[in-house]
């Protein structure tokens, strides 16, 4: 690969502000690599809404991202990643990732009992993605899954340890101590920032599986077996856009990255407001 | 007024779910009245929304709501209200009343030490929504404001009671201890059903404005006014309508409304599906 490639930056989308822990363990494992990370925030939440509009709008995002150069496509959104890879990779020629498969093939690898939990927003545990991935890779696993609406505000509010978000775990984890599962997954990109709590309340016993950290995993060998992993040695250029101003990201932006975001950009992706 | 205007039902909508209990207040007060809802779940949240946007969504609800031979319009969504009241009033020839204005004249009555405070979505807090209207009743009384991101999925969860509501109550609402109100606004469709815990947690020395109940008053008045009350004796018809598909509607809806609902209809309110 030229240099030039292999010195484009990652693609990076998510509905909103989620993407951004996948983002963090893409610095941590590969601090190289320039990256692009677009926060479609005037249309979140992606989960409410019919798998048309959600392809729609998740190759909007890739356009926007394409026209950037990058070299690399990650859809950072479990929504977006459940309908809209097929598309995405038919419509691009980059390669492309979303953050259900690689948190799903870990879990198949981590479990020994063969029964797995999973959790996330009502819409993805409603999709079965995870599910329908882990049973392509496993028939024999045995899946039980739970929305656990509360832990995207409590994430958002910064409440991810204490009394509050220990009870509420306690509330939503007690099913799976019954179900007697030893890897958990953290199907939604607000989770990793609960981990202590989670991973206290179900115990050292249990694996917990964040997509975050396996989507970075499996972007690094993507792009080790491509020859695309960037070898300059300038500072890499960290670049975010919002679709619209969102107060929420601009403040808990920086818990959920890990760092300070210097500089956030609006853009116009689709040309009309409705 | 001729009988068949005064049997026309009253349209009410929100961008979800929440405006239900501003129906429960006027089946509460006003039983004979006829009622037709219309949930904008295609597009919800609309707090996120540019006002441009709001507004132009609060036309099509209401276009929708006319279409079917409303003879008042209740705008049940305090973004909306917050935002909307003056185009659809200007648009439309029917009463038009929102949840805001009713909640804030309440308050204004209610408070003795002209401390009050007003509890939330962020975007209700952000807009300055009752702060403004507070205002323009009594420019001398103080307004102590907080946004309460759990309460909505806490009430949606139908936590409503009990240890984790409580912890998280007390959390958001310490702050209006110290600033000794004796009046507390809930801004919020969603928080009528967290008026127990409020309430234990603030003490019965503080007086909780609902405005589902306020907006119930109101209407009351002004259908009475205009001469409009539905004297019929048959049974009231109760229609509710949704731009999209929502779980969360079909199965949290009942706790909203305090009684089930029969037949719920998905309507395309907007021609476009995005």
């Amino acid at each position: 690969m030229t240099n030039d490639t292999k010195r484009a930056p990652i693609g990076v989308f998510d509905s909103g502000i989620g993407g951004l822990t996948v983002v963090r363990e893409i610095i941590g494992r590969l601090p190289r690599e320039n990256i692009i990370y677009l926060g479609d925030t005037a249309r979140v939440p992606y989960g409410t809404k019919s798998s048309r509009t959600v392809i729609a709008y998740s190759l909007h995002n890739a356009g926007f991202l394409l026209s950037r150069g990058i070299k690399m496509l990650v859809v950072a959104c479990n929504t977006s990643s459940a309908v809209s890879l097929p598309s995405l990779s038919r419509e691009f020629e980059i390669p492309v990732i979303g953050v259900i498969g690689p948190g799903a093939k870990k879990a198949g690898e981590a479990t020994k009992s063969g029964r797995v939990g999973v959790i996330g927003t009502p819409s993805t545990i409603k999709s079965s993605a995870y599910k329908k991935a882990l049973e392509a890779i496993s028939p024999q696993i045995e899946i039980y899954s739970r929305a656990c609406p509360l832990f995207v505000p409590l994430a958002e509010e910064g409440w991810t340890e204490g009394e509050i978000s220990e009870l509420i775990a306690k509330e939503y984890l007690a099913p799976f101590k019954e179900y007697d599962i030893d890897v958990l997954v953290l199907g939604c990109t607000h989770y990793p920032l609960l981990k202590p709590t989670i991973q206290k309340v179900m115990g050292d016993g249990i694996t917990l599986v964040d997509s975050a950290e396996e989507t970075a995993k499996e972007i690094e060998s993507m792009l080790h077996e491509r020859d695309l992993l960037n070898d300059g040695t300038g500072a890499p250029a960290r670049e975010y856009y919002l679709t619209d101003v969102s107060d929420t990201f601009v403040s808990v932006a920086g818990r959920f990255l890990g760092e300070r975001i210097e500089n956030i950009e609006m853009v116009d992706i689709t040309g009309t407001a409705l």
